[in-house]
């Protein structure tokens, strides 16, 4: 009987239309009726991803499609830019450096975000930059990266912008084509409002010139096959059948709201959220203007156990909320607001984080912080 | 109201039963709650694998799974065998090669098996052989590999045997440890009977002795990170949470009805359609002692259009059984006995080949195929 409400930022909440979805029987991938599924998702996928663009699918989770973009880019000994500011940047740097990159690394404290003008002056500094990695929401922080006006500056170099958009796509603006984004990535279990298993990701023409001379060993994240494969309306190896059926549903459901729609509906719920979290006397990880509307980074007041905190609302009370990474592990929870929710899942949320802040002993007015969202939401 | 039968070899039927949780609101990976599935996930693992060793769960398909053995193992110019006897020899020879390898192709006739001796004489013939890739079930010939004979030979030399056990293992016997193989791999969609998107690889000491020493690029496949997180029941990127939920229920179906008695149900079902075959006057690709009781392929009688016959009895009659792959497209085609089947089943698709071969103006006794099976099952 206990509530399974997950405000977490991946995976998120499947909306029981595509629950219904997942529980049909599988049928055969080398199909006329499997093709049909594969295109309407290909095309779906544009829309949402904002691109001209082809969108391939591969089977794993997001990390696969980072790990795609770096192989398909780079040989060894190529110069790279990437921005850690978070968990998910630092993982950038990782496979650039499992490839044998020479990885230029801006280093940003972490809940803010980085600067145009850094990149700009890196991309000055070093010749020949072959890539320049960001990412759109870094998940860890709850901030997010200003790709426009990185994509101005990237555009008009012979390095190609990959932008990490696995929290955040669908809710959260990513203006690909318009932003001059030549690989962007999502995964299944954000945005989407699908279980983990899928991965996303979308290829400029700039980037697949460099695709067909990058040196780096691959097979099955080879986005050469995969192109070849979907001029055929198929994949190079077997694809998570399940999985691009139930995306349809979520395709559907986002085209049926809008896009445009979610991300008001998300930025609403996230300013609830952060106007609960001030009320309550809690302060933000990250500001305005780089602080993210799909997940929001809350500091840990003093004497409180982060890991407790979150742990009695999950184990005791069936609300999900995530605590910190790195270095940040005990210093702040996050609570995500993307994926299939509205107004009463945050209302809820807000509700048990008051009872357990409560019953552990932090000094506030209790209600405070639903009031505080009702308000926002009211308006 | 058209019927949904998959004789196919890959995606195999899903019981209702895993179809159910499927359906399942998802839960977070990084909780108490996922940790307990994925324990169980991995001991329900070592049971279908016949092994002691670590049982890796990644969220690829089963060519992932393969590439995590490839770039895991070898270094650019290390010394490989692999054998080509179908497609999937053939996928492990492209991926050694994208890696850099020296690979030694054994060619076997497509629906011949590799004999033990062949790979005998080619570890003394050539030093250094850091691995040999074999194929337990090639699935576009319907051969099944003496794993056993060769697991004798390999184990006495600094040699790794790796096996693609991606069809067969669950339906067909792979004893992992007895057998000595060092690298076992599978994935979610065949004798396991889940949608396609989970791999699963097991890897003995002696590979992981040479996975740390290893030099080729990886990250996502990266072996030593899955070691380490599984020490923690974690894994080192997000799952493929409701397919490995799924995959228990999976596990507990096998556990229930037991790994011997599966064989001797799927070595039954593959008589019961040999047997048709036969008494329809059809040839067998493949012959004793090295046929597979789990895919059949059979040859497309003269003047039969084999790829019509396939597409008749899928796109008209719901019964999905596959043509042959490369050069063997329109020459066989291929029945699946894996799975969520029974006799029933068979029995099912041998009256729609039947009816369509009839149709189709092939000359046989309509019944010959169904009697022949009949007696079989009822033996």
């Amino acid at each position: 009987m206990k509530r399974n409400l997950l405000l977490s930022p991946g995976p998120t909440q499947v909306p029981p239309q595509i629950c219904e979805v997942l529980s049909r029987p599988i049928i055969h991938h080398r199909t006329p009726q499997f093709q049909n599924h594969l295109k309407v998702a290909t095309e779906g996928l544009k829309y949402v991803f904002q691109t001209k663009n082809d969108v391939y699918i591969l089977a794993s989770s997001g990390t696969g499609a980072m790990e795609a973009s770096v192989c398909n880019l780079v040989s060894p000994g190529d110069k790279v830019i990437t921005v850690e500011g978070g968990k998910f940047g630092e993982r950038w740097t990782e496979i650039c450096q499992a490839y044998g990159t020479q990885t230029k690394v801006i280093e940003v404290k972490w809940g803010k975000a980085v600067e145009a003008k850094q990149i700009k002056e890196l991309l000055h500094a070093e010749k020949n930059i072959k890539a320049v990695f960001v990412t759109l929401v870094e998940t860890s922080t709850g901030v997010t990266t200003d790709i426009e006006s990185i994509g101005k500056i990237v555009k008009d170099t012979n390095a190609v912008l990959v932008v990490d958009a696995i929290s955040g796509l669908g809710a959260t603006d990513l203006q690909t084509d318009n932003w001059s984004v030549d690989v962007a990535i999502a995964g299944s279990q954000k945005g989407l409002m699908l279980p983990p298993g899928l991965a996303f990701i979308s290829v400029s023409a700039k980037a697949f010139k460099l695709m067909e001379q990058a040196k780096s060993p691959r097979y099955y994240f080879d986005l050469r096959k995969a192109k070849e494969a979907l001029a055929e309306v198929d994949t190079p190896f077997t694809p998570a059948i399940g999985l691009i059926i139930a995306l349809n549903e979520s395709l559907r459901l986002i085209k049926e709201a809008g896009l445009q729609n979610l991300f008001i509906h998300y930025a609403r719920l996230a300013q609830g959220t952060r106007a609960a979290m001030k009320a309550l006397g809690l302060s933000l990880l990250s500001d305005e203007p780089c602080i993210s509307n799909v997940v929001t980074a809350v500091n840990v007041p003093n004497k409180i156990d982060g890991g407790k905190l979150v742990k009695t609302m999950r184990d005791t009370y069936g609300v999900t909320i995530v605590a910190g990474q790195g270095h940040l592990k005990s210093k702040i929870f996050r609570i995500a607001h993307m994926g299939c929710l509205d107004e009463y899942d945050i209302i809820t949320g807000i509700v048990c984080l008051e009872k357990v802040l409560h019953k552990m002993g932090y000094s506030f007015t209790l209600g405070a912080g639903v009031a505080a969202a009702q308000k926002i939401f009211s308006a």
